[in-house]
């Protein structure tokens, strides 16, 4: 295993434990709903916005105890999307991570809830816990995840992408519409990474310039593999949105200029961490790991 | 009009401002969403969370422009559980305030982003205004706002309900399910109009006592107005929880005993606020008008 991988696989592991301390037990009351919080959340999923956050981190020497409150208040906020997004009035999909959806395990009122609470619990370990010695910093992080959750983020995204159902999207409206619905969270994990440390202005321009490639070279993969993949290697259902009439960049594009499109994120985002040196390094593979992956 | 009913009205008309200045624009990107938002908040509802969070404002002499923001917040927190609320998986109800539910007017996937959306929003107000000279008071506030939301309030509340459909649930069981889903906002809205300004603990507790009678007594009315009232005079379909059997404290109780409850609990509301004096006026004011309303 390479040193990138081993790091991948414990901090992802490490986190695991980290949500399982943060989340609700399965035993207070109400039960079923913490039960279907913790189904929603753990074990699941790459980690991509909380491996993020590490790696800014690492970065700025901030210690990791914060850094991993901020990443799980993101990573909360990106589970209850899901949950939500996979609803009979959304997407309605039955599989997500290789398992039955929230609403499917459960039922319908409950996935609504469990990411209405979850998304209270971001909010919650944000003003909970010590996470920057300047309470106003901490505050700015409240505000930034609440920007990159709401109408003008990631919620903003997906009503975007409800208007664009069957559509013909211009390259620019398809990159607003990704901007804010996957770009802002992951954006955001970068910028609240950064600031359990501290980083003067500059550099945290240039992490978010690095964080808005890469989220866009995210989506930019995501559309590639939802047109390659089959279901099994994705853990969700495969090609889904060519079925549903919605556009992608493989739809936009062709699977050619697509991947074109992803290495040229790839170049920009590693540009944008020019002058940080070593200490970038993880930042630098989890670019790489985010447009060569296979699922 | 008596000073009192003048003060309401004020203050409501204040309140809509207030949220027109602080909801996004309709016609920002995305415009369906944005419009939705505010057809979902705007023009509605007693206000009852705000205008406890302005008497209180009034008793410890906070920045009224403080308290107004705080009181938003919660707001649309108690806005977007209705929209929720109302959805076919939860009460599948078409009438709210008058007024066609969010689902009906606009769709089912609009409504579930509005309410998500709305929360966001609320942490984000919370965050982005100076509502506090002492940040970490303010982080407080976020805490506050997000536990009472959360699946150990309000949402949780809502769990409980969700369960309790089709059982018979024992007096305490009944209390511990409102005091989670309607008595925790209430309680919020109270203590975060509190934080805007200086108070001891002793006078926070008090006033969390008033808020916890408060909210008790005023599900108690709502179950017997829900049994008595007609459509048109609530502004929402009467009848509609013996109809989903659903228990409520005159099914528990029968309407004479649910009325002398709501009266004992009025009664000892106002025995919190002993020791307040005259300040507390709106406080007792309120009491009476949670408990003697008609709709």
């Amino acid at each position: 295993m390479s040193d990138f991988s081993s790091w991948v696989s414990t901090r992802q592991s490490r986190f695991e434990e980290v949500l399982k301390r943060l989340l609700p037990a399965a035993d207070t009351m109400p039960q079923r709903l913490h039960a279907a919080m913790r189904y929603s959340v753990l074990e699941g999923g790459k980690r991509v916005r909380p491996l993020l956050a590490y790696a800014v981190g690492e970065l700025n020497n901030a210690p990791i105890e914060r850094v991993e409150i901020a990443a799980a208040a993101v990573e909360l906020i990106h589970a209850y999307s899901l949950v939500h997004d996979d609803m009979p009035c959304m997407d309605d999909d039955v599989l997500r991570r290789g398992k039955p959806t929230c609403h499917i395990e459960y039922d319908e009122a409950t996935a609504l809830l469990v990411g209405d609470a979850l998304q209270s619990l971001a909010f919650h370990l944000l003003s909970e816990h010590h996470l920057n010695d300047d309470a106003a910093k901490q505050l700015h992080m409240v505000k930034l995840l609440a920007v990159a959750s709401g109408s003008r983020g990631m919620a903003g995204g997906q009503a975007i992408d409800l208007a664009s159902v069957g559509k013909q999207l211009t390259l620019p409206e398809l990159e607003q519409m990704h901007i804010h619905k996957t770009g802002a969270l992951i954006r955001a994990a970068i910028l609240l990474g950064a600031h359990c440390g501290d980083l003067n202005q500059e550099q945290l321009d240039k992490l978010d310039r690095y964080g808005k490639c890469i989220g866009l070279a995210f989506q930019v993969v995501d559309d590639v593999l939802d047109s390659e993949a089959d279901t099994t290697t994705l853990g969700k259902t495969a090609g889904k949105d060519a079925d549903n009439n919605k556009p992608t960049y493989v739809t936009l594009l062709g699977v050619s200029a697509a991947k074109n499109m992803a290495i040229e994120l790839h170049r920009e985002a590693l540009e944008a961490l020019d002058g940080f040196g070593a200490p970038a390094q993880r930042l630098r593979e989890l670019a790489d790991f985010i447009v060569m992956r296979k699922y």
